[in-house]
């Protein structure tokens, strides 16, 4: 069983750049994290936008949504900015027979203290077990896409 | 959805006490896991045991048995030590009417690089999604514990 | 001996509000460095300012100063934006009888990999050790305020 | 200005093997903090010993003399197990000419939580501002080796 990384960018791919004393979309730290975890399963990383959620459009979601329809494999995990997560799941709900499941993080991987690491592994653990659908894991949660919202004061996603 | 974790000791929760100069089991680390996650779902944390799982008896492992019978949760969770992790796995398997996910680390968490927190993040989105059954998630990936051992040279588990 | 860590902000506070996708000062990292290093010496925290040290002014570095000179203490660490840290070091140059230290981050304290820690041990190895006078610490080194500049490309401090 | 770091092992270069669950002396990791911190000026790293302090023979304790008399370079900063640190340092008092600086840890390098980093950057701190002679450098403070003790209880180094 393989699985496709898909990377869009988000809070997860942070990184501070002294020189700009500004926080940029870095590198995929899926692969950090994969490495670090010491995981023996197969897979692939595909960083197709490096964005933050709320400067994504509909074009890029397109993008996104065409990469899924065109990937070889059966289970798909997007890494992606909270703030537009669940509108980008939305637009994945008709895709047949594959499963996949969308997650971020609320704090950049590279921090000390961080949900990113907890979160991929939550999504690979979904990823791997449930039937094809599309799922949001976030908060040690699966949402349904079409029933959630990031609740941005208390900085965690809750039920419709 | 309530999850149960029963901490049974192993690499995962293993301290260094310079006193002694040694490497003892602490407290149990899922706690400390779950708060940097932020996750958002009930749970309960019980300490059954702290051993390395090389030094579990049989006894051990039925008290292991008695409080996944006695638990109310039919998700339950078990950090455990990776040598002996697949026997207590076994002797579960006749539960029924629970998805028992067992997991645990290769380096303790307490560690900057470590596998626990991805670990625990996986077991429980493998928890969360899998049909009752008993199942061992390490790796990144969800063995059968009937059909799984640790290969201690590569440092990793793997089908037999 | 007791030290005297006034903190003004720069990247070394830097936190990450997901709330608004943007880096901000959060409170001094010092207290937090201190206490994971088991720290057995008498020493105060004071907050002076919580600014990127690009945005402070005459007025901000004069507060510094006055607050420097109000110090009981003969140690003072001045934790700094990297940017105009030589600046604010010039104009303490002639504060006599009083040996000041300041350091800052290349990398947010909160970072998994920072420069922080490190350096906050060195201001604190220098200033326990080096004669009145004013020291900047940065990369390992210890610099003169007028002779020292922070080159953007090479992301380090030189000599000039 | 050169330093010279020798690493004799210790706590500081602890690393757990999960295949004997145990814990051992790995590589000096002082590399890995010198790297981590960015430093700009000119080193050497010479492994010399890798063990618990406790088990350092006199003849260890001559071969580490005998590295830091032959040393071309005026600052040394030894890493060491912290039970018998103030020994070595002891048998260094009457070297000439060179200023050293003893460090370790009481939490090894590798953890999340370590006064590893701290330490080392304190050492550089002290033996680049220090007359020569030697000094212990722990918890924060400096140290002259035939005037401290570490107290196990306390964990912390304090003056006799």
């Amino acid at each position: 069983m393989k699985i496709h990384f898909i990377a869009t960018g988000g809070t997860i791919d942070k990184v501070y750049f002294d020189a700009k004393s500004e926080y940029h979309i870095g590198s995929p730290q899926v692969l950090e994290v994969l490495k670090e975890a010491g995981v023996a399963f197969e897979y692939e990383i595909e960083p197709v936008l490096a964005k933050d959620s709320l400067e994504m459009t509909d074009a890029d979601r397109q993008t996104i949504r065409e990469r899924v329809l065109a990937s070889p494999c059966e289970r798909i995990v997007i890494t992606h900015g909270t703030d537009t997560m669940a509108d980008t799941g939305r637009l994945l709900c008709d895709v047949p027979g594959k499963t996949i499941v969308l997650t971020g993080a609320m704090q950049p991987a590279r921090f000390r203290s961080t949900d990113a690491t907890f979160n991929i592994g939550m999504a690979i653990g979904a990823v791997s077990s449930l039937p094809p659908g599309v799922y949001l894991s976030m908060n040690g949660r699966l949402f349904d896409p079409r029933k959630v919202r990031k609740n941005r004061d208390k900085q965690c996603f809750e039920e419709v």
